[in-house]
């Protein structure tokens, strides 16, 4: 008889230390910047060693790659998912937008919204991490155009609103909501942006 | 006869040459971060030693302070000034919102809108850089309020208003158009912002 082959238990602790370096970079990259996310600082962060470090990820930008995906794995836990059993499209938008500003207010990132953040970082710059999080942008944006539409075709929203307009300012009460709470810690615009909504949303 | 004394011309020289690097380094400060601002990367770009630069600066932090008032004269002399002239309140507000977008499209600075960008990315740390951004933010804001309630009173907005909330949202509007012409460079995003702005502003 030989000894169990010790690759599955390595694989599983290689695993579960991939996902403590990330869930610590999510975090991270809302307060420092996905650049400031090297290796090096996470490390330090983390108690490791750089190189320890770099057999998980390699390069700075596939950690970068992979914490965007990490952020869009809790983003989608904490905001959407918890939206998918509204029964109507102008339920799920109100809902949508609730769990957004409640995931501000809970700090489920450290530094608000890790797209907002993301997106305010890397607008200027170049590559797949930019790439990546336009990407989610885009869907985040395009899901409240098609709910807005579903909406108007169930006769729950004005048939007269551009869809791609209503998604535009609703997402503008988010995002201000985001760099107001980030910047003064008062919850007060969180309720700014749900008055905003409300008044928005019940227009004819 | 003596020579005449240099000193004056060496001022003037300095302070042409204190300028020209402020006037890069709001326009890098907007793609690179005021954090990317190093002393080491604005003098490569300028083609100058560091030492030099020093020598105008002497730190990092004096460097971004700088940069920053230097951004506010900028901002106030393309946004702001060109709007004293308004005769109404209700005029002010359209006539900021127009000249926000137009130092957008025209690319004033080239990252979008200086106090974004840096908002964005100290909004998580601390410091007097910080909280000049900051500052600089709640006289924006409280602008906006302050036109609100004149406009009231002048009979041109409505009185139901709570001008906290209806400069949060103009301001919203700004930022999201912001947010998403430095992204995608779409110019649609800044006509997006004109037509919430006239739609909520005509509400009564």
């Amino acid at each position: 008889m030989t000894a169990p082959d010790p690759a599955p238990r390595r694989r599983a602790d290689g695993a579960r230390t991939r996902h403590a370096i990330l869930q610590a970079a999510t975090g991270l990259a809302t307060t420092e910047g996905l650049e400031g996310l090297s290796i090096g600082a996470l490390a330090d962060h983390l108690g490791m060693s750089k190189s320890g470090l770099y057999a998980h990820f390699g390069s700075k930008e596939e950690l970068q790659l992979a914490t965007v995906a990490t952020a869009e794995g809790i983003f989608d836990a904490e905001v959407v998912a918890p939206t998918r059993a509204e029964p109507t499209a102008r339920g799920r938008i109100e809902a949508l937008c609730e769990r957004f500003l409640s995931h501000l207010e809970r700090k489920v990132f450290p530094g608000g919204c890790f797209f907002a953040a993301a997106s305010a970082e890397l607008d200027t710059q170049s590559g797949r991490v930019r790439e990546r999080v336009a990407e989610f942008l885009r869907g985040w944006m395009g899901r409240f155009e098609r709910l807005v539409r579903e909406a108007q075709e169930a006769g729950d929203l004005d048939p007269a609103e551009e869809p791609a307009q209503l998604a535009f300012e609703i997402e503008a009460y988010l995002l201000m909501a985001n760099n107001a709470f980030v910047l003064d810690g008062d919850p007060l615009a969180l309720e700014r942006a749900r008055r905003a909504l409300r008044r928005r949303l019940s227009q004819r």
